[in-house]
């Protein structure tokens, strides 16, 4: 039996972590053993490799090196992590996945969306999600519910054009794999994501 | 004007570093400012990677990480060191390069050549060497010029039978390559080593 591996993406500020906590209360309901992943992290090393990336030190550092240190972190959680919990036959809910590179480093590094993926395919494993829910949010809302926090790291500092491109890059992924790639609008309420997001999950534990 | 890279290359206790000394003296000598890079490193976050990848704590890497890790470093040294001095019209000296990954993740790792050249085409920017110096040394051998070292790192405490995958590996890429790697017999003296180094080189500074 394997296991279940669902990711949400979306923007910074997109209420990510909010329906991961339902969703995961939702599968342990319904009989699931679940784990919770981040990304970039969820291991030792990975945590390390977090570090390396957000650090506010590191401003020198050029979009290939960044998009094989988000690689390597999620081949570690892979190995580690998420390989290991599917074999188990456990829901994995993972706080951003192999499009979140698709579409920092692809789409808005403009290393492009097929190099990426192909790069990412082996950090992966071939471990591709069941199901993606995509919180789409304007970037303009994300960046105002995120400047509540006391200090943006590396990523959040960007221009706005570069959290645009993010936002737009998430719909052009979800247009071209609507099988797997599920888009909710953030804005709603808290209960009407969560019971969406249950909807697109019943379809696929049929 | 591009200048010239040149990858020393070849398994630990070959005698890279010594050659690495001589040829800098001669490119100078024949007029070319040089920079001399060693890998994983060269760059503050390079060695921010490097202590990652060789740190004895993290014997639960994954090869798929490890794999993505080394690319992330010579991504960065590609963009910070390579490039520009290439640009510059340098000649640029790298201890170990695209052909380690190839070598070390490809074969004695087992990921597959194709797939480590794929990855890490994308992390030298299509930046090849111009020549690259194979120096051939029998696994024994070269882990016996080692122990005289204080402490082995994570790489080198692997076992016997890997370090003999990757002085095979070094010889099936020579013999994919033959127009770009060339082997020399690391057990011949200093002196004739660097006699066919400075053969091999004339050839392509024509």
């Amino acid at each position: 039996m394997r296991g279940i591996l669902i990711s949400i993406e979306g923007p910074d500020g997109a209420g990510k972590s909010t329906q991961i906590a339902l969703l995961k209360e939702y599968l342990e309901q319904k009989g699931y053993e679940s784990v919770l992943t981040r990304e970039p992290g969820g291991t030792k090393i990975s945590e390390k490799i977090r570090n390396l990336i957000l650090d506010r030190e590191n401003m020198e550092m050029g979009r290939e090196a960044e998009m094989m240190l988000y690689a390597a972190a999620r081949a570690q959680l892979v190995h580690e992590v998420i390989k290991p919990a599917l074999e188990m036959g456990k829901a994995v809910i993972c706080d951003r996945y192999i499009d979140s590179s698709a579409v920092y480093q692809g789409i808005a590094r403009e290393i492009g969306i097929e190099t990426v993926y192909q790069i990412n395919e082996c950090a992966i494993q071939g471990i591709w999600p069941d199901l993606t829910i995509h919180l789409d949010l304007d970037a303009e809302e994300g960046i105002k519910r995120k400047k509540n926090q006391a200090e943006l790291d590396r990523m959040e500092l960007e221009t706005m054009e570069f959290h645009k491109n993010v936002v737009q890059g998430y719909r052009t992924l979800a247009k071209r794999d609507p099988k797997r790639i599920k888009t909710i609008d953030a804005t709603l309420s808290i209960e009407e994501i969560h019971d969406q997001i249950k909807e697109y999950l019943e379809k696929i534990l049929q």
